[in-house]
C-alpha cells in the first residue's frame, strides 16, 4: 500500500514579506516523515481571502491531508476560518462549543472574553476541533484539512494533538554517507546506483566546507532490508 | 504604479522530508522586499519532473518574476533545468557559453571536465546566464523565470547577481510596535485602525514570553509620511 499523502499551506503576509522566518513547514516535514506520511507540496500564501480559497481548493482534491499554518486568531487579519468555510461552501458560525472552551479560559484568566476573543470561537459547521493545550482556541478539521495556529509553540501542540487520529503508512527510513568529495565526481557512479534501486530515492546534497566541497549521499525508503543493501553499495563505492 | 510582483519554486524532496531545513525563502523575500518586489506566493514541490512543469506554468502566468531554487548540479536528480526548457516547450543542449566558463574552472582547479560536470552547461536555447562566483556552474533566466541553485550559499550569491538587472518597485517599509498584551486584547482597536488607513497593510503576530501574551503589531507600506502618521496613531494607542 502506497503511503498517504499530504500538503501543506502557510498563510500569512508575515512570511512573504520576510519579517517572520517560517519554522512550521520544516517542523511538520519532520513529524509527517516520522509517521509514515509523504509531504508532497507546500505553499505558502499571503493573508488574501481569493488566494488562501484557492489554493485550498487545489491542494486538498490532490492528497490524503491538507495542513495548515496562520490566520485563526482574534484580529482583522485573521481570515482563515472564514476562507476554508468559503472553500468547502460550508457556513461559519460562533459555535457554543468553541465558545464553552474560551469562556472558561478567560474565566480562569480573569480577563474578558470580548467580541475580539469571541472571533476564536468561528468554526464552520461540521468541523472538529483540534485541541490547543498551549493557549485554548482551538483549530478544526474540516474534510480532509486540518487548520492550525501559526505561533509555532501553539502549531506543534496541535500537530501533537491531530497526528495520533491519522493513519500512517510505513515510516520513511533515512541513512545518509557525508563524502569530501564534489558531488561532479561521484554523480556517475551514484545515478547508476540509484538505477540498480528503483523503489529507493537517492539524493545528493552538495555543501561547502571550509572552501572544499563535500557531498551527503542520502538513501531514503520504507523497506529496511532494501535499504541496508543499498547502503552497503553506496559504502563500497564511496565510504 | 503598483509594485512588481513575484512567486518563488523551492525544488526539493529532502525539504519535503524535513531533512534539511530551507533558508533561500526566508533570503530572497528580504531581498525582494528591499528593492520593492512583492513576494505574493511560494510553493515548495518534489524532485519530479511533472511537478515542476505544472508549478513553473502556474506560477510564471500570475507574476512578473519567477524564482525557483534547487535541482541544477550534476547528479540524476538534478532535474530542473530540464524540467524548466519543458515548462515553456523550449530546447535544451550543452551550451558552448557554459561549457567554456566550466571546462576552464575546472582546468584551473585541476580536477576532470567529465561527463557529470558537462550536466551543468545545459542550458536552455534563449536563456541568459546568471553568474555564479561561487562556484562557477551557472543559473539562468528564460523568460520571467530565474533559475538558481538550492546551496544557500550559491543561491545568495545568484540572487545578488539577478535582483540589480530587475526594476523594482517603490521599497515595501515597515514599523513595528512590540506590546505586552494579548491579541484578544486590542484586535477591536487594531482592526479599527487598520480600516482607517486602507493603503496600509497591518498584521498582529502574537507571541508568548516567558508565559506572558504579548503581540508585535507591524504596519507595511510604501509611502513613508502615511506609514508615519498611522504609527503616531498605534503608539497613541498602545504605546
Amino acid at each position: 500500500m502506497p503511503n498517504p499523502t499530504a500538503a501543506m499551506l502557510v498563510i500569512g503576509d508575515e512570511i512573504l514579506s520576510g519579517r517572520t522566518r517560517d519554522s512550521n513547514m520544516h517542523y511538520l516535514a519532520g513529524e509527517l516523515t516520522r509517521i509514515g506520511i509523504r509531504l508532497v507540496e507546500v505553499r505558502v500564501v499571503a493573508d488574501d481571502h481569493a488566494a488562501i480559497v484557492a489554493a485550498v481548493n487545489a491542494l486538498r482534491a490532490g492528497v490524503d491531508h491538507l495542513f495548515t499554518s496562520g490566520g485563526i486568531g482574534p484580529t482583522h487579519d485573521d481570515i482563515t476560518a472564514d476562507a476554508i468555510t468559503a472553500a468547502f461552501g460550508a457556513h461559519i458560525g460562533h459555535r457554543a462549543d468553541a465558545m464553552a472552551l474560551l469562556q472558561a479560559h478567560y474565566d480562569r484568566a480573569g480577563l474578558p472574553f470580548n467580541e475580539a476573543r469571541q472571533r476564536m470561537a468561528r468554526i464552520p459547521d461540521g468541523a472538529i476541533l483540534i485541541d490547543n493545550p498551549v493557549s485554548t482556541a482551538p483549530g478544526f478539521t474540516l474534510g480532509n484539512v486540518h487548520v492550525m495556529a501559526g505561533v509555532p509553540n501553539i502549531f506543534q501542540a496541535m500537530v501533537a494533538s491531530v497526528l495520533p487520529t491519522l493513519t500512517g503508512g510505513a515510516p520513511l527510513l533515512s541513512q545518509s554517507l557525508r563524502v569530501n568529495r564534489g558531488e561532479g565526481e561521484i554523480a556517475s557512479d551514484f545515478g547508476a546506483l540509484a538505477a540498480q534501486f528503483p523503489d529507493l530515492s537517492m539524493g545528493s546534497y552538495p555543501f561547502i566546507q571550509n572552501g572544499a566541497h563535500g557531498t551527503n549521499l542520502v538513501i531514503r525508503g520504507t523497506d529496511p532490508a532494501l535499504l541496508a543493501e543499498a547502503m552497503k553499495r553506496l559504502v563500497a563505492l564511496f565510504g
